[in-house]
């Protein structure tokens, strides 16, 4: 089974959804209008899930200490930034979220409630508090399955930024650094780059044209940039900004969950002056399809295939 | 692990929520308010999971035909009919779905497709179209868990309707018939009742006092509204409305996702006039705490323990 595949087939069912739905499924949130008509304030929404064994190593434990697992700590800050960092990809604001927990048989009760009360906690800290959520038993032997809900309002003036506003001309800009989350324990403890997305919107406005979170790896992320706005995505490898040491695969590694964008050129300062995190010129956009990747030796790579289902 | 002392332990944390939040966790759904500000439209928010071998019989197959298993179809109804139920017990209307499926390696994509395309249909059947949605694979032999969070609009004139509000003095009453959901195979085929919450908020008002839709059996979820309100429920076995064969345990069997609710005394029709779902009055509420259930002998049980976790 390859998610990319079947995500693309609920994309493809996006049409006729009602005059409520302003952004159906496809992008890094959807979009929904509120009130009884569909006619009051815009709504983000997200859901994201995160399986043990899958997205963090199992099994769940009380708290740091040494030997196997990941602290519910961790997992549950894990689970929420991921949802918050889709509702940052569209330069919005989190305002709620909802969790829910499927556990198998057994699981310490203890451990249960660890893990809602740190979910709670990191969903007050990015400024989404949980009103609510489920937890329910599953079967022996099972990995424990989390899913978090985010809702969010869209900035007050550039609106919702989508995949698919790139175009031909456009500079292509990410945020932070690339490579070795997984190792470095970084997709456990990045931070969702919500005030980097309202600054870009604050400062570039109509000009800032697409934005999307990078979490499946910088060459398929920027893929799918080049897929929803019908275009091509030319990133220069020399320019990526690397975390050390380098990984030689930071392009396909995953789990960045920084902001890549593109934009009509313009300068920009090194590092977002609301918080100081790097921003760094890395592409551009030209007519076309796909995306390419160039290398130190000036080859071009197809990015399509890089990257992971997660 | 008890799952209802687990969610009683997060609902316990829902005070300083923030000014968004108007009803924390522990109801059917949570109440925030839209907009930048909070201040626009209320929204409804639920979510609940369906978990293989626990919510249906496992697998999950492609159509109806014989052999064990139960068709994506009727899942997916399922997954999306459970969270409109709750919408309905908040007297609300659904406006957007989304869901999630964690799939263990190897479900065939076949299935994984079909069974989007009927959450999809059946989202948009209740009047909630799915929006957006999320699919990961979990682990080898690992359920199939879904979940569906839908989002609604209250009752324009009677606000969400709480578990919370029943008063001594009122009648408790409930739709539709008890019993035997999980042998009939009604808890995949049953009607969320929102048209006759509608006529209920409609029709009674303000004096529409409580509401809570029947999941996990009448004696515990009444057990709910009498904690929540602060008061004690009176139920007359007598006066149970039961399905054809009667269940012996029809007050425990749960999965009968009705309408339980308390009002101000007054008439109402046998059945709901806009729907002929009948309505019946089945006890009544008393200063106290706590609920029982009269059975036929004249002899009162305690209701707190009958039920099950789910």
């Amino acid at each position: 089974m390859r998610e990319s595949v079947l995500l693309k087939h609920i994309y493809a069912r996006s049409t006729a959804l009602g005059p409520r739905v302003i952004v159906g499924p496809g992008d890094d949130c959807a979009v929904v209008g509120t009130g009884r008509a569909g006619d009051g304030p815009p709504l983000l929404l997200t859901v994201d899930q995160l399986i043990e064994h899958r997205h963090y190593l199992g099994p769940l434990r009380a708290g740091e200490g040494s030997g196997g697992g990941t602290s519910v700590d961790l997992v549950a800050r894990k689970a929420v930034a991921r949802s918050v960092s889709d509702i940052a990809a569209m330069a919005g604001v989190p305002s709620w979220a909802l969790a829910t927990a499927a556990l198998p048989p057994g699981f310490p009760g203890e451990l249960a409630n660890a893990l809602f009360d740190r979910m709670a906690h990191w969903a007050k800290h990015f400024g989404c508090p949980l009103v609510g959520g489920d937890i329910a038993s599953s079967t022996e032997g099972a990995p424990a399955v989390l899913t978090v809900t985010i809702g969010g309002e869209p900035h007050a003036r550039r609106g919702p930024v989508l995949r698919s506003g790139a175009e031909a001309g456009d500079e292509v800009w990410m945020t932070g650094r690339l490579g070795g989350s997984l190792p470095s324990g970084r997709h456990l403890t990045f931070e969702p780059r919500v005030a980097e997305a309202r600054w870009l919107a604050d400062t570039l406005g109509a000009s800032l044209h697409a934005m999307i979170d990078l979490s499946d790896g910088l060459g398929r992320d920027a893929c799918r940039v080049a897929e929803a706005s019908g275009a091509r995505l030319e990133l220069d490898a020399r320019l990526f900004p690397l975390h050390e040491p380098a990984s030689p695969t930071a392009d396909r590694d995953g789990e960045d969950y920084e902001l890549l964008w593109t934009m009509a050129p313009a300068p920009l300062p090194a590092a977002c002056p609301a918080t100081g995190t790097p921003m760094t010129r890395i592409g551009r956009v030209v007519a076309g399809s796909g995306c390419v990747i160039v290398d130190a030796a000036g080859r071009a790579w197809d990015a399509t295939e890089l990257g992971w289902d997660h």
